[in-house]
C-alpha cells in the first residue's frame, strides 16, 4: 500500500508491506488532513519517523479482539462536564463489539499502555508509554490503510460527511479549550491567529456566547469566522485592546504571540497555549507573577464534542479546506500546505 | 529622619525632611525586613529610586481623612473562602475610623488609584496605576516613618510579637497561593527553594494537610521546616521524584528551579509561580502544552489570613531571622543579607 513517509531525512512517498493487525482494527482511509505538525515532522524537528498524519477519516476494514482491552480509552465514555454539547445528548461510549467492518470511523489518536496510573484513572491521552499515531511510534494516517485499537475508533453518524469528519481530530483538539477552564457569556475572550487551529478555536468558543475576538493577519481567513458573526480584528491594530481580556488562546505558534497574549490579558487573566513552538521561547516570568497570570497548556481534545458540533452545524469546517491532492502526490501536497496563505489541504488515497 | 535610599545608582542612608501626611496615615516605624526585592532593586534592576522597605512593623503616629477613601482595599473586607482560618474568625474589615495614635500595625503595600475598574471591584493590588510601598512610586519602610492610606493599616493583635509581625507580608505572599488554587490532603506538592519565601510558602502549605516535600540546597534551612514535620530533600535528589506531583511551587527565583518544577509534575500539573525572574526567561513552551500544564503566577497575598497564622503560632517565622541591625547600619544589613546562607536580615530604626 501507498503511504507518505518521513525517513532518513526525506519525504516520499513508499509502497509498504499490507499491515498486520496484531490484535488492533485496521481501517482503509478514505481521506486525511495534513497538520502543521506533520509539516514540522518533514522538517525533523518532532524526531518522529514513519508514515505522517493523524487527522483522518476512513472505513473499517477488519476487527481484531483487542489484545489488551484495558488500554481503553475509559475517559471517552464519561460524559463531558464542559463540552457545549446540550444536556442529554448521547456521548460516544465504549465501542468494543461495536465496530463492524464497512463502518465509517474517526479515530482517537493516542493510544496508551493500559497499565500505568494514568490509564487506569482513564487518561491515556497523558500516558508516558503512549505511541500517539503519525507523530510517535505508530504509522500514521497518510496512507492507504492505518492501524488503531478498536477502542480508539468511534463510529460516525450519516449526517457528517467526509469533507467534515477529516477535521474531527483538530476540532476536537480546539474543543479541549473548554475541558481546562470555564468560559461565561460574560468573559472577555480572544484567540491570536488566523491559521487552521485558530479558526477552529474562534468557532468553538463562539458556540459558548462569550465576548469573542479572533486577531490575525489575513483578511481572507479572518472572513471565514466573521460570517459566523464572530468579530476579527487585524493583528496591527491589536495594542488597542491591551489589557481589555480575561481569556487568550494563543493559536499563532509564534512567540511573538505569547507576548501578544500577555499584553491582551487582565490582570488575572488566564493565557491559554494551544500550539506548540519548537526550542525554548524567551517568557517575562516577571509579567506573569506580577499580574498574577495562569498559562495553561492545552493539547488534544475529546472526540465526542467535536462530533456534536459537525453533526449539528454549529460550525463551519469546510471553508478551511483549500485543496485536495491524491496521495501518491503526498510530497507536492505537503510542498502547497507550508504555503503562505494555505488552510488545510487533504489527501486522498 | 533617617530613610536607607536607592538614588542614582547608589545605596546610602540619608537624613530626610519630616514626612507630610497628605491624607493618609504616618506610623512610626519599630522593625523592618530586608527582602530579596530591596537587593533586586539595590542593583538597579527594579527601575524604583527612594526609600527602600516593604515589610515592616510600626506604630501609628498621626492619622489624617483620607483623601480618597473611595481606594479602599475592598478586598480586605471580604471573608476569605480559600484561606486556612478557621471558619467563623473574624476577619480584618475596613479600618478607617479605627486607628488612633499609638496603636501598632502592619501594612499592606499596594496602593491603588481607587478609580479604575480594577479598584472599585476591590482588587487594587493589580490597579495599573497604583504605588507600592518601597518598590513602585512610594518611599518605604526602611525609616523612620512611612506613610500610606488609612485603609490599608491593619492594627496588630497584642499576641503577635514585632519580630513576627514583620513577618506579616511576606507570610501574606505565601498565603496568597491558596488564593489562587484549591489544595486538599490529597494533592502532591512541592516547593523548589529554601530561601526566606519557600520557608514561609511550605510552612503555609503544611497547614492544608497536603502531602508536602520541601526541596532546597541547604541543610540549615531545610532543617527549619523539617523540625514542624515538613519532608525535606535536597535537590539535587529530586531528580528521583520526576512526574510525581500535582501541585510544585516555584520559590527558589532561579530559571534552573523553573526547569526541576516541569520535570517534578505530573501530567495537567499546576506549576505556581511566586518568585520573579530578571528579564527573559527560556521556557519549553512545547511542555506545557503537550503534558497540559498550568503556570499560574501568584504575587501579594491579603494580610489577614497571615495575621491569623502568626497570631494561632501555626507558622514558626523567628526562626528565619538572621541578624539584627541599627537602620543608621542599613547599607551594611544589605550587605550581609545578600550573603549566601542568610535568611532574613531586620532593620531597626
Amino acid at each position: 500500500m501507498n503511504a507518505l513517509r518521513y525517513e532518513n531525512q526525506n519525504l516520499s512517498v513508499v509502497n509498504m508491506p499490507k499491515l498486520s493487525a496484531d490484535g488492533e482494527a485496521i481501517v482503509r482511509v478514505t481521506l486525511s488532513g495534513i497538520c502543521n505538525t506533520d509539516l514540522e515532522i518533514a522538517r525533523g524537528y518532532a524526531g518522529f519517523e514513519g508514515t505522517l498524519g493523524h487527522e483522518f477519516v476512513g472505513v473499517v476494514e477488519s476487527v481484531s479482539e483487542a489484545r489488551a482491552p484495558a488500554r481503553a480509552f475509559s475517559d471517552l465514555s464519561k460524559p463531558s462536564l464542559t463540552a457545549p454539547t446540550p444536556a442529554g445528548l448521547p456521548v460516544w461510549g465504549p465501542r468494543v463489539g461495536l465496530l463492524t467492518p464497512g463502518q465509517r470511523v474517526v479515530g482517537e489518536i493516542n493510544a496508551g499502555c493500559g497499565a500505568c496510573d494514568l490509564c487506569r484513572s482513564g487518561d491515556s491521552r497523558h500516558c508516558p508509554n503512549r505511541t500517539v499515531l503519525g507523530i510517535v511510534g505508530r504509522d500514521g494516517a497518510h496512507a492507504e490503510f492505518l492501524k488503531l485499537p478498536v477502542v480508539n475508533l468511534l463510529p460516525l453518524p450519516d449526517e457528517i460527511s467526509d469533507n467534515q469528519a477529516v477535521f474531527t481530530e483538530p476540532l476536537a483538539a480546539a474543543c479541549g479549550i473548554l475541558e481546562r477552564t470555564s468560559i461565561t457569556k460574560e468573559t472577555r475572550v480572544a484567540v491570536i491567529g488566523d491559521g487552521k487551529l485558530g479558526l477552529l478555536c474562534a468557532q468553538v468558543l463562539g458556540t459558548t456566547g462569550a465576548r469573542l475576538v479572533l486577531f490575525g493577519k489575513h483578511r481572507h481567513k479572518l472572513a471565514i469566522v466573521a460570517q459566523r458573526g464572530i468579530e476579527t480584528i487585524t493583528i496591527d491594530k491589536a495594542k488597542m485592546r491591551k489589557r481589555e481580556f480575561d481569556f487568550v488562546v494563543e493559536a499563532s505558534g509564534s512567540p511573538t504571540g505569547f507576548d501578544l497574549a500577555l499584553e491582551l490579558l487582565h490582570p488575572r487573566g488566564v493565557l491559554l497555549l494551544k500550539s506548540t513552538f519548537h526550542g525554548a521561547t524567551k517568557v517575562d516570568m516577571a509579567r506573569i507573577v506580577v499580574d498574577e497570570i495562569s498559562v495553561v497548556g492545552s493539547r488534544c481534545g475529546r472526540f465526542a464534542p467535536a462530533l456534536e458540533l459537525l453533526k449539528t452545524g454549529a460550525v463551519d469546517v469546510e471553508s478551511l479546506i483549500s485543496e485536495e491532492f491524491a496521495l501518491t502526490d503526498g510530497v507536492r501536497a505537503m510542498e502547497r500546505a507550508a504555503d503562505a496563505g494555505m488552510l488545510k489541504v487533504l489527501l486522498r488515497p
